[in-house]
């Protein structure tokens, strides 16, 4: 196999979702397609490394700082949602549901991993909360990390005078109660809805 | 989202095994690691797609051409290994036990694609086979088509004075016997080796 080709192999391998395997078969693949696919995807991916930079005020990504989310003046200054990742903020945008602002922490808290507060930015979370934002939503993943982050969050957010808040846990849209695990079930019988009073 | 991360993400979404969700986390991981992954691979990308190409003896791809096994004195060229495709000559060159040549079609027979004869190089193969090759390995997959091209192709070597042969069906080393398809265990019944002579 040609060196540059196994350098080519290599380099996919390491990206989520393929291993040695699909790596020789996604530069096959690529190697069939030079002109639609292989040189269109090595520019894009030139230049998204070159222009690409991390919002100084939220943390998201885009080719402007700051970012077109904070720089939009119809979005809600006052309102801000905290997410671990870039991705679980395009999740939210996807919603189309988020008029308000976002602050992409990078991570969870870890001791382990050694990421402390000041590696996911909140300080300066902290500072755009003393500065006329009425709401905070939490929406961290709801994994023990994510949970436990939000907590610390909490914790520094509490003596500001703004609304904390975080995502509803339930039952998910189109799911079935059989298969929902008893944790989730638990948290939508407890935040159940009323729909008629008693009287 | 900013464009050129939009269409870094499409372009990634056509690779084989990442669907939109994957490539969207493809993207985020490689901006993660703008030096270390995502400009090598952009730049590997490039120097693939403009120097690698099909070899003209025997189509294996190669920054060489003619590429480095029919280059390579060391390996038998009177012996001619016939496969459909570019993973499939890895595939046995990563058995160490191959010495031979190769021959890759690109595909195989399909009328309803309107893939010919001529689109995989059989004529080719033929105008090898009558220049000092003693034998020719048919390595085609076995799935329909593959065998069908293998029969075409049996077909069209027929007249020439050389040996053309077929891998051998049968149990997968490691394999076991209860898990094994019908149409395996009858061909590995069929093609039984005699390990001791009724005399």
């Amino acid at each position: 196999m040609a060196d540059s080709f196994a350098a080519l192999i290599q380099l996919l391998a390491k990206l989520p979702g393929l291993g040695p395997r699909s790596a020789r078969r996604a530069a096959l693949f690529l190697l069939k397609r030079r002109e639609s696919l292989m040189q269109p995807l090595a520019a894009a991916m030139a230049e998204a490394a070159q222009r690409i930079r991390a919002c100084s005020t939220c943390g998201n990504l885009d080719t402007a700082d700051p970012c077109a989310i904070c720089a939009d003046p119809r979005r809600d200054a006052g309102l801000v949602c905290v997410v671990e990742d870039v991705a679980d903020l395009w999740a939210i945008e996807r919603t189309g549901a988020y008029a308000g602002r976002y602050h992409v922490l990078g991570g969870t808290l870890s001791a382990l991993d050694g990421i402390g507060p000041e590696d996911l930015g909140i300080d300066a979370l902290a500072r755009r909360g003393a500065q006329g934002v009425r709401e905070i939503i939490l929406a961290m993943n709801a994994t023990v990390e994510g949970q436990t982050t939000a907590h610390y969050i909490m914790d520094r957010l509490a003596a500001l005078p703004l609304q904390v808040s975080r995502l509803a846990h339930g039952v998910p849209v189109g799911g079935e109660l059989d298969y929902l695990d008893e944790g989730t079930l638990s948290a939508a019988l407890a935040s159940r809805q009323v729909l008629k009073g008693a009287g």
